[in-house]
């Protein structure tokens, strides 16, 4: 992938600034890429570069303004977004020069921030640092809570994940074979659906784009759904929910589908399940478990260690990609973990502007 | 109200069978009333003789063959319903002539069932037997345990319910009192809407018929609800949804705005705060419970005692009343439980058929 030629000089900030809010899919001109001058650190704060963008379907409700789980990013403001940075300058004892944080540092190429508002990232052997936005970051948070905590599967009972070749989906149907689940996903290509049956050992995989849903979902489900973790909504839900077994749980993750229309999107048509099958339809937003994070390490870090849990990472090269790259996520033309490289992750060397190298990547 | 002169002799029963799936509300034609030989008890079996036929808003549903929580109604089957009656002859040691029973009686003046498929009813002083199709029936264990077991409030919280004046939803919204809750009644009159809040102790009613929903209950929940207990689905879940809290439950109870279309409903508009606010919808139905039935009897009986609970139990007299009945559940014309009574309470004097003075009633 060719990157951009560099547009900026290195005392200056690179930033995707919301310019207006987007009504349906995200178009030209929803976002402006401007210059600004690089924020300078107070006392207490630490200079930030960030290296990996975080890219996730949240980031297009946050430019909704309809009543969200946050405050919609403003107009006029950076877009919003979760980074892996390095420390360039620090003047707080909490953080050092060379540290690599994640933290809320937006569509941007530099943030200051106070060693609260960030956490500190112990990089593993043989982990790539782009995990900690993937298996050991929210997405693997969210598999994780959002599965065990709401979905509560026990062995032996029938789990469908929607968006089963993303990073939460290929988190969540891997979690739900550890504990002897039947597992099923449905993706959007023949690729992702072999991958996912090959490599990640799902039970089968339905390509939502082929045929009749509906149909295709019952067929290999045919003792019925136990859990279904949806990160879709619209169809897929319609035709989970017409699947469910008594008592079912169904967890609300994403509604990727509704995203671009927020305003007007409306509930599962086989809504009578819920009451018939008695089923919970229950929402969680992963922040809600930050305090049990330490858990979810815990538990994944050993599951990579081990092999058990695999994932990979779609990374993108250059800042200036970002909108293209929020974009993949709703075309589903991504695979695994999508991540926009900012900069490189050493840390520059002399005469050298560390984001060159990212957009060459 | 002018009872039908009594079209059966003695010896016949008469009963309402279903002649054909409704289309939409239930119409002319669709039950037929007719009239069969008396039933016969066989060694093990007593014949009852059904003196109350509770009218349920799933009737409705029973008539319908969408897949559901029981089997639909056969078409030529006689029509399933929940009835108090009174054993009139028994060969089972476990029945006795003159024992008051509830069970599924059906729309129909006698049963024969084995002890197993009976309650046995104590009658106690001071309330009507009715009551046991109401507050001490299947009304009030479906307020207890979907308020308390689904539903879950704590004091202080905002509760909402629809169908408040009907009978699960008094019961709910004065349970919801008694642990300090504030409460707020939805219901289709102004009549009701002062019943509630002037005798049953509601904090607020809101009448769905008059103005903007969802404005009306904004204004009487200004910190939003918690708990919404819902008995309708449609308009009324849209306009709560639209005001939940951050962790709220949706109890689905029931769904009656439906059921007169149940093939072509579909989910709630503001589906998409479940995810915003991490809501739970759980569906549930009251014969799950059954063997916790004693735990809510000695609650409610506590409260009926103590002249907590308060209920109202509307009366239609004969038998050939029930199909216009079960159309008063969904124009929302009765208040309370609503029951049809086939027969006397008191045992037939020499002579006379309990059942002609039920018509005279």
């Amino acid at each position: 992938m060719n990157g951009a030629p560099l547009q900026s000089s290195a005392a200056l900030n690179r930033r995707w600034v919301l310019a207006r809010r987007p009504l349906g899919e995200l178009a030209e001109g929803d976002l402006l890429f401007r210059q600004d001058p690089r924020p300078v650190p107070s006392d207490g704060e630490a200079l930030i570069r960030n290296v990996y963008l975080s890219i996730d379907p949240t980031h297009r409700i946050w430019m909704s303004d309809v009543d969200q789980y946050m405050k919609p990013v403003r107009i006029g403001d950076v877009m919003r977004g979760l980074t892996l940075g390095v420390v360039e300058q620090s003047r707080t004892e909490g953080l050092n020069e060379g540290d690599s944080v994640s933290g809320l540092g937006d569509w941007q190429d530099y943030y200051v921030a106070r060693p609260k508002a960030v956490t500190r990232i112990e990089p593993r052997q043989n982990l790539p640092l782009t995990a900690y936005l993937g298996p050991l970051g929210s997405p693997g948070a969210t598999a994780y809570f959002g599965l065990f905590d709401i979905g509560r599967p026990r062995p032996a009972e029938t789990v469908v994940v929607s968006a089963a070749a993303g990073a939460v989906g290929t988190a969540v149907g891997q979690m739900a074979k550890l504990i002897g689940c039947r597992v099923i996903g449905i993706a959007g290509s023949e690729a992702k659906c072999r991958w996912i049956v090959e490599d990640l050992r799902f039970d089968a995989a339905v390509n939502y784009r082929t045929g009749d849903l509906l149909d295709a979902l019952h067929r290999v489900c045919p003792r019925g759904i136990d859990v279904y973790f949806d990160n879709v909504g619209g169809e897929m839900l319609d035709a989970a929910l017409a699947l469910v077994n008594l008592h079912a749980r169904i967890v609300v993750c994403g509604l990727i589908s509704t995203y671009n229309r927020l305003e007007e999107s409306s509930g599962p048509r086989m809504f009578r399940n819920v009451l018939m099958k008695r089923a919970r339809i229950e929402g969680f937003i992963v922040s809600d478990y930050w305090s049990r994070f330490p858990e979810d390490f815990a538990a994944i870090g050993h599951w990579l260690e081990t092999g058990q849990l695999k994932f990979r990472i779609d990374v993108r090269a250059g800042l200036e990609t970002a909108p293209e790259a929020l974009k993949l996520l709703f075309s589903g033309a991504n695979t695994g973990k999508l991540i926009v490289q900012i900069s490189e992750e050493a840390a520059p060397r002399a005469g050298r502007d560390p984001r060159c190298d990212a957009a060459r990547a």
